[in-house]
């Protein structure tokens, strides 16, 4: 089978009326469709490029303007392989997460405000067991445990076992268990699972990627929202633990994108953040100062989902940077007119943006 | 049956050790309780007085320190009785948006990012439709309809019927149905039905109270947190439509609350920000320039939860007022520290802040 591409039509197309062959993209709650997929051998057919009134290959402006940022493949190993143990992992964890939602927590304090709770830890190690049972040979990097296993090996393994700790620690959705697999420094393949609803209502959703094989939330396809306009725009950011320039200049962006938007969320944990741009329920996001194992998933997850993904000066994203800009791409320009020269000015002001926590010697092809 | 105050230990006790007579008020995630509600009766017994190493009668530095705002009683009415209407009021509401979760959205421009859908209107008529079959001779305020009905009636019915439209219009929760009823001014009962969860998994829970009667989310006691120290808060805060003065003054109490808090999140729907504080998920919730239909609900089921309303200067408030602070109580004062001095400088420079939509003849006892 070839590969699929999303096409885009002027006016709007009743679901009905369209062909088998080509598979509605749009957010769940339109009737009708604008945006599909279809396999990209489906262009030499006259009538389906009549179809595509406007005919807009979506990667293809983006792979122009903003390289992607997700593997070419997932390697020597087969794309469902990978992603069923990555589902599987973020499973496992979740579950350990779900067994502590209604119990007391035992809180520790990295810092002042920076929380770690007996879950984040039994998270991980649940998640480790499933990574090291199918692939013993591959490096990880977790959040609590830091790097474990072969610097050599093409494959690193990045989990959040508890992303919004803080939100956890109090009950306050959302949170999520999020882990990511690069191959050669690439994210390939990616699972979060997010908890909603709260006390009374717990619930999870599960969202996956794999690099070139589309994103998913509990099992349907998903693709970023339409809007091209920022005053018709739900955004979100967040602030890390470490109140720097970075965390000043963001309060500024936050108070820019605040008064010419829809409005800025501050929800509390980067991977669901990012799966919210995915689903199309917000446009953007974007975060200083986060770790390899807040965005290995969720930017893979946003990409597949139609998305584009950079660092906030527009650069090209890889999950070792200090910043991250994801995006439904319509967007991206526009929000960076903004955010760019923001970041910039931090840069030229000598504040450090170089790579962090990429273990040494692990081979990639960044 | 004797008036239920709320009583606290210096050491916790297991909910095993206590007698049947008093009722464990702690946070839902705890097994321990430290806070509990009992008749004040109990405490002519010398073994009560025991347990209790540190009576706290939490309503009373409560009301020694900020005067509640709650109404005396529910008036002629019996609190049953109205509790029953408000509830049904916010269920009807409540289903008509939940059928249009997934149904493409009818946005219609109050402002440039001011928005309205045609489920906002069609769940006004129906929670109309509820109060005027029961009550036929009350006066209703609601956020599409305006005013309607005897301007001389006791009785205020202020209705949100979708609190949150800009979140709803995206599929982003939270949004809410929000019905409060005020006796001669002051809210008499209250329910919210909150959206939560989002596509996938759309899922509902209701908050109530009554003067007097305590607070309940899905039939279950509710109690804000015991959290007593700003460093250890997560705190929750708005923004309106008019970016006015006051509206940059918020931005730089986010900004600072952010900074010293372990976090203020920005969710987007006033009556489910206060339902969050009542249910002990989050401190406390501020914001200027609420309407009365996003107020009466809320703050009267923070307030039976235990905790403290009062305007952003610490004066006593009504739900006519242009700014709101509700807490769990204990930390009202520490954040009023910084809040109040900010609001008292915006009524220097001379920024309203007098009562608003206020029915004229409407007979209070404000």
């Amino acid at each position: 089978m070839g590969r699929s591409l999303v096409f885009s039509t002027n006016t709007p197309l009743r679901f009905s009326h369209l062909p088998r062959s080509i598979s509605p993209l749009n957010h769940p709650n339109q009737s009708q469709v604008r945006i599909f997929s279809a396999r990209i051998g489906l262009w030499n057919s006259k009538s389906f490029r009549k179809l595509c009134t406007r005919a807009v290959l979506s990667g293809i402006p983006n792979q122009k303007q903003y390289q992607k940022m997700g593997a070419q493949s997932t390697g020597p190993i087969p794309q469902n392989q990978l992603i069923e143990v990555v589902e599987t992992a973020a499973k496992t964890g979740a579950e350990v997460v779900m067994d502590a939602v209604n119990k007391p927590r035992n809180i520790v304090y990295k810092g002042l405000t920076d929380l770690v709770t007996d879950t984040d830890k039994m998270s991980e190690a649940a998640i480790l067991e499933v990574v090291r049972k199918n692939f013993g040979d591959h490096l990880i990097l977790g959040e609590e445990g830091g790097i474990i296993g072969d610097t050599s090996s093409d494959y690193l393994w990045c989990i959040d076992p508890l992303d919004g700790t803080t939100n956890f620690a109090h009950c306050y959705p959302s949170f999520a268990v999020s882990v990511g697999v690069l191959y050669r420094g690439s994210p390939a393949a990616a699972a979060v699972v997010e908890f909603v609803g709260g006390p009374m209502c717990w619930n999870t959703r599960i969202f996956s990627a794999t690099a070139g094989g589309g994103a998913f939330c509990n099992g349907q396809k998903i693709h970023v929202s339409q809007t091209d306009k920022v005053e018709q725009s739900l955004l979100v950011t967040g602030f890390g633990y470490e109140h720097d320039d970075a965390w000043t200049t963001n309060i500024d962006l936050f108070k820019e994108f605040t008064d010419v938007s829809r409005g800025v969320r501050r929800l509390g944990a980067a991977a669901v953040d990012m799966c919210h741009v995915a689903l199309g329920i917000v446009e953007a996001y974007w975060e200083y100062r986060l770790k390899p194992w807040d965005m290995a998933a969720g930017v893979l997850i946003v990409e597949e989902a139609g998305g584009t993904v950079t660092c906030m000066d527009g650069g090209k994203f890889c999950v070792f940077d200090r910043s991250v800009l994801v995006s439904n791409g319509v967007l991206h320009s526009k929000l960076l007119e903004r955010i760019a020269p923001a970041t910039a000015k931090l840069k030229s002001k000598g504040i450090d943006f170089s790579l962090w926590f990429k273990p040494d010697n692990y081979p990639t092809d960044l």
